[in-house]
């Protein structure tokens, strides 16, 4: 078999590819809906029309509000595999730097900040966005983190570590309370990777 | 003059005791509204109705919605010169665990929960209630905090010590992700106090 024909045998057939097509599209428009207003704000037909579609398209291929905002966060989660390799890979004493560099190289890039704002105002103001949030963020990063600590505590240090993320990040990006908002970014990770890794490893 | 006469004259005339009865009213249904909805769905009729009066009342007394919402956030940052009290009272290298005791005081305590969800939830979402935010914290908060730390960067250390508290909070009692959300406070005071003093007084 020559490199054409698996790719011709590998290409979806049209229908499957349109279908791919609209449901990426709804959950960009999804994301940048949720992420500008907010899950209580963002209604399934706002979503439709930002993306062309007709609202029982949206519920046809993602069902209710609730799951739509699954789908759209789970992919804007991607990040987080990013997040547990980077405390994964290299040696264990400089995991907390490693892990904080990847999330704040997340928050500074406008890109990746939109779907982390999306899911921070969701999570603080509505429950079910909540249960979303909680859910993917023991699942995809704290389980899997503390996996490779090998201690009885390692989910409570993987939680108080990033809890010290989740501080600087609401203050630096969300907030934007001074100094920490302008402060140099090298500074605050000198201070703050320290702090992430004594949660981590500190006996 | 006997005591009998001081209280008599010191008591306030009839008006002037109903208008501050009046304001309490109001103060207390916009702290009630804020929290459970949020600045942004939070209406001056919604608060006027909660208090009982007209919302006309509502706009003479505080003015606009963003200054309601300072007046309500301000007497509830009353627990906020509690935490500075708690840090600057006592010795400087036991600091961060008066921080962080007081500052989960007021998280364990329903009551001064309430504001405390009323501020993060609204200054999350809304640009009008995150600047009340930041002026108050910057304020009330962390130049006076600062001012006692005798350091060229204390305003960065009392922030960063400030953000781990936050983040904690957050996980435990506003997103409540596990293990942080059910674990005991005396454990999460224990990892988390020394933290906090590293940031206000570590070289």
């Amino acid at each position: 078999m020559t490199d054409a024909t698996a790719r011709k045998r590998g290409r979806p057939r049209r229908t499957e590819s349109d279908a791919v097509g609209t449901r990426d599209r709804i959950l960009d428009a999804a994301r940048q809906q949720f992420s500008e207003s907010g899950f209580e704000k963002t209604s399934v037909r706002a979503i439709a029309k930002a993306a062309g579609v007709d609202a029982a398209l949206v519920h046809h291929y993602f069902g209710t509000k609730d799951q739509v905002f699954e789908a759209a966060v789970e992919v804007a989660f991607a990040p987080a595999v990013k997040v547990r390799d980077a405390v994964l890979e290299g040696p264990l004493d400089k995991a907390g730097e490693r892990m904080t560099r990847t999330i704040f190289g997340l928050w500074e890039n406008p890109v990746t900040r939109k779907p982390l704002l999306a899911i921070v105002r969701s999570a603080v103001n509505n429950e079910a966005a909540a249960a979303v949030f909680r859910r993917l963020i023991s699942t995809q990063l704290l389980r899997r983190i503390a996996g490779e600590l090998d201690a009885p505590d390692a989910e409570l240090r993987a939680e108080l570590a990033a809890a010290q993320l989740v501080g600087v990040a609401m203050m630096r990006y969300v907030i934007k309370i001074e100094p920490v908002a302008s402060a140099d970014l090298e500074e605050i990770i000198a201070r703050v990777a320290p702090v992430v890794q004594g949660h981590l490893t500190n006996p």
